[in-house]
């Protein structure tokens, strides 16, 4: 069976960009190369910073430039689109506006994965960028699944956007044992699923296999990569 | 200043291309995101297998597929092109002849980061898949530089063949022994350095650390990457 191809609108960051294609092809079931789905991939490093310009610290959006790449890639031929960074899901509308064919939604599909990680979930937590969390873009997709959100304290947001920005983007090691605790004072919150909403936390999860070892963390980009191998009619390794 | 955009002509095979796109992200000289080269990726995984065809043993050739998607690379704006493939080399006249932006050559790149590594270097052994062996494409780089070029006896090279298919394709683990063994042999007939001369073997390099374990190993695609970045105006890490 032919598949479909996938367009990625990347380069937000660089490193996830490529840690997403990694768990794609690491995900799917293959015997050989062609087993794995065809994938387009802008890898885009030049894109403004999106939480700068989200929470009103820099001018230069970050939209122009997604909605040209989007706009090539679907010239190109890809047959869906999918954003493997949550805080530019912040521009999801624009971009599913802007061209014909389907978008994938990165938080829908962590929601959706939490659901079936955590069954009778009432409240997820989320450890993401600022952007992301004072947005409400997490809130809308968990009200929508009938959830409460739980999102960190003033001084545990500045820590995770330590992490993000000062360690995973500049390439130094993570501080991932206060990421956990973190996570931790969300449970004692009430959320019994804390979604890694940032795919920088992503490589930290992978680097330290978190996800292994504590069962209610679920990677976002994980099940961002399980819906495009699905989408694109490939198999999803057992 | 403005980064050029790199195509990577890509999905042969598709981890190795993934692989390939980590290592310019991580040799990459970069503090934010912002830093990195803006890189096209078509990791069109159905391209038909490459050493098959070229041997003989299959009548699907990929050409017609890596022109497709190297024309498609061009019109959507890249300013030049790589192949993170050293058997695909065996088309690399034809896709130059195809474009009208250069195509780095990750042959040549090898052969050069060889002759930096060992001064005063008059040998290279290469381990490569039967497709890249036989064809003697390094045998053409090599001669151009003026060195000799050692290659595997019949067995080694059926063992070098099993690791490249039966294991890091396959997503298995990958003997790496064997791998390092059949290196030896080749010194001991006369390579004073052995280029990795296959992207499924750089992924063994990489997870064995190899080429820091053993200074006399060349991994071709990371003289590739190394060459991406400085071409696209990126800067190199220290």
């Amino acid at each position: 069976m032919s598949k479909k191809r996938v367009g990625v609108l990347g380069g937000l960051g660089p490193l996830a960009t490529v840690y997403f294609m990694d768990m794609v092809v690491k995900l799917t079931e293959a015997e050989k190369d062609q087993d794995h789905i065809p994938m387009l991939v802008m890898n885009d490093a030049s894109i403004p910073d999106r939480t700068a310009f989200i929470l009103g610290r820099s001018p230069e959006s970050p939209l122009p430039r997604m909605l040209e790449n989007a706009a090539m890639l679907e010239k190109a031929g890809v047959d869906f689109l999918v954003i493997p960074c949550n805080t530019a899901h912040f521009f999801y509308d624009a971009v599913t506006e802007a061209v014909q064919i389907p978008v994938i939604n990165i938080m829908e599909e962590a929601v959706a994965a939490a659901g079936r990680a955590i069954p009778g979930l009432r409240a997820i937590g989320v450890l993401a960028t600022d952007g992301t969390v004072q947005t409400g873009v997490y809130e809308r997709f968990a009200k929508e699944a009938g959830l409460e959100l739980v999102v960190p304290e003033k001084e545990e947001q500045e820590a995770v956007m330590h992490i993000i920005y000062d360690e995973v983007k500049a390439g130094r090691p993570a501080d991932w044992k206060t990421l956990v605790r973190i996570g931790e004072s969300l449970r004692t919150r009430g959320a019994e699923a804390v979604i890694l909403g940032c795919t920088e936390l992503s490589v930290v999860s992978r680097d330290q296999e978190l996800t292994k070892i504590y069962p209610w963390m679920v990677d976002s980009l994980e099940a961002l990569a399980e819906k495009c191998i699905v989408t694109a009619g490939g198999k999803l390794r057992k």
